[in-house]
């Protein structure tokens, strides 16, 4: 059984305004999804989380995003193939020089929120950041939805010599496709603990969950996205660290 | 005698604004100092400079900048080290992603408008630009400007391990420390093509120019700044340029 | 017979950036679409345009756009209902507070780009528009494009109690339901000034246009939009100009 | 004996970043300084701020800053007088409009951070904000430091007919000219609540505080600056108003 690791959002701080509990999340995860500078971040924040995880010993993927500030990456934007291209190149390459005076590399890349969706549902943007990550450094893999049918995004990405990096979700209902329920919904997501553990675990052993129309739903995933908000999320964080490990260790 | 390599400064359009003749410009320069999006560009207009630069075999330089769009760079920001050094890193690292996405290296970093001041009259400002320099890539060259005395630049670029190309101007009055005279003064831009041509030929040999108080100055310098902004500029270039080739083809 | 108003965009410079013949399109029209800092336009930009404005006479609107101006305010973004209300309200006021300033008064709204693109297809946009509109002044009049069937706004701005003024194109081509055809598609955009000046005389007179399926199209206009990007558009609106100053002063 | 109005800094937060207690400081004070989307807030934080200050009965002011979202308006910028005039204008602006909205008018004008210091330090900053003020609307009261002498200030504002509106500080510590002790000195912020409501006393009724060097300090004060961070400042903003409470209904 292959080793499900564990990423989260971090580095959202920008200028004087503070997001997320990073110096509580990074002792519990394996990848760090760095703001980049267009959604959330600046220099400084970078400079600050990628010390972070470096101290922690957790990989750094850039989080690109649309240039949308006040908005936070969550508001799609109508840019071309060439303009997406660019701007993951752009924020890309400032992490990448962050990382290299901190010692460390970029390690991989996660598209954040509306370029994330946009990307999953508009080939022609999934192309131009693969385009992007190519033109970067094509051992680079790419953080992509793990959906039930994934062999579109599996073709391009052989196609362009793209890694692909599965990832999943503990704390959200999934329709019989394998998307995420929308937050709209009632029941999408989950907000017990024992609830979240248990689909990680089953995400983690290649179990099925059931998708929102009742059907058996198997995810092939390679990574489970977490949440360090606020206490509880922390905790959960905690919780699911250790029912993984509890597999490993299994015989 | 040295071969005096000719910068300008490009890629300052941004979004639907154009400005400067990049175009006309990059035949007949060595050094394209491009901005990164602090103060001009964006990571489209990038690209097409970055190419355009490769088409012409010119060698890209970052021109990073404080955050003013609006100021376009030129207004001095109170700035501390820290930030000064994580926003070159941030800048430079933008465009090495997209200098790499056309097959290229950035090849120096030179600082834009008031951050360029700053670093010239702030030894503090300096040191936190070679900090960022050094932990991109130590070997790049910092590009600062030749007065008549640049011990102290020297003795930092030399404990940062730095190489420093020295910047001289043909189309601008120096006061006698080798600093440029206020543009606010008369007489502190020369319009004149021959008197350009001429200060750019003796600054390449090596030949004393007329400070503002009379008194010789000699300017050991490595390049030229010029500026392609208008027909007329784009001609002094190609003058200037002639002038120095037969300056080194001369016996 | 009602007099066609002409409007065009004015004040989309940026801090160094120059865009429009501003100078040049002013003494020819009586409208002027004054950016609001958002896709183009700053407060220095502002102030000089409404100062060039109120010496020509011209009314000032005020033209609110999406927060991307590396986008130039042309790209879709999914804001909210309520988002686009309060940035609708936000430029409006700033560039009121300038207008006031210049002694002058912000006299109409014409949302720009995408926004308008967007208010235009979507009832919940138009009607955010409206409740900034009404919210700041309800005597100010939303400038709306002139389609074949126009009651579902002109039903909306009753209830809010909103003015109209429909706007026109004497440059583009029209489809049945007298939308702009697509600037992708051939013959979408008029450049010979010939049929520029009968389209707008068509317009001003009541006249049918030729629709791109070669069915009568009437459109009854407020106003017509002119561009004065280049000498060549200024001498259209200068024609313009002449053909409806004949039309009015005919017996 | 006059009354000493409360104000506090209001409306910081940015897009999905909060910022501020300003619904447990709201009830407590008379003036709110709403940040106008230079340095903090946006369009919908704004409208929040001003309907939570319509709630509660409190007077709205604009707090326009510089350009400078990343470094919250701190850094001081070299910006021009006409700079300053310009976006001072633009910002009360864009306040005034979404005030409007919410039933209430701007009523004074405090600047923020960098601006603010720019403007007590140099006579043609503070000319420029005055001008800005007139422009929009005479009748609004500028907000500035109360210090030992404030001749230059009011005469200036004399010339433009400009009333002042002085502010002092309850928790730090003055130098004999009454400028505010650098935070990098020791001591220069009171952290004791007993010391800062006697300071806020001591003001309000005219007597002395002493300053940095011993010697007593009269400070002319119409408004004491309070601030909501975290519930110590909460407590400590209801300490001072109860203190200035029994002041007011002392025999």
């Amino acid at each position: 059984m292959k080793t499900l690791l564990l990423n989260a959002d971090m580095g959202e701080s920008f200028g004087p305004w503070v997001m997320g509990l990073d110096h509580e999340v990074m002792p519990h995860v394996d990848l760090a999804n760095v703001a980049c500078g267009f959604h959330a971040s600046d220099p400084d924040v970078i400079r600050i989380t990628v010390r972070l995880a470096s101290r922690h010993g957790v990989t750094v993927g850039a989080h690109p995003a649309y240039p949308d500030m006040v908005g936070f990456g969550r508001r799609s934007m109508a840019c071309s193939a060439e303009e997406v291209e660019n701007l993951v190149l752009y924020q890309v390459g400032a992490l990448a020089a962050i990382c290299r005076a901190e010692g460390l590399e970029v390690g991989y890349v996660k598209p954040h929120g509306a370029l994330y969706h946009d990307m999953m549902r508009e080939p022609e943007v999934l192309d131009a950041v693969m385009r992007a990550l190519v033109a970067f450094d094509a051992r680079l893999p790419l953080m992509v939805m793990a959906t039930r049918d994934t062999s579109a995004a599996r073709e391009m990405a052989q196609r362009h010599g793209v890694t692909l990096w599965f990832e999943a979700f503990a704390d959200r209902a999934y329709d019989p496709e394998g998307r995420l329920v929308s937050r709209r919904e009632l029941g999408a997501v989950h907000h017990d603990t024992e609830v979240i553990v248990d689909q990680a675990r089953r995400i983690a052993s290649g179990e099925p969950l059931t998708a929102s129309d009742g059907s058996e739903l198997v995810l092939d995933a390679d990574t489970l996205c977490v949440h360090g908000d606020n206490p509880e999320s922390i905790a959960a964080i905690q919780a699911i660290r250790e029912a993984l490990n509890d597999l490993k260790s299994a015989p």
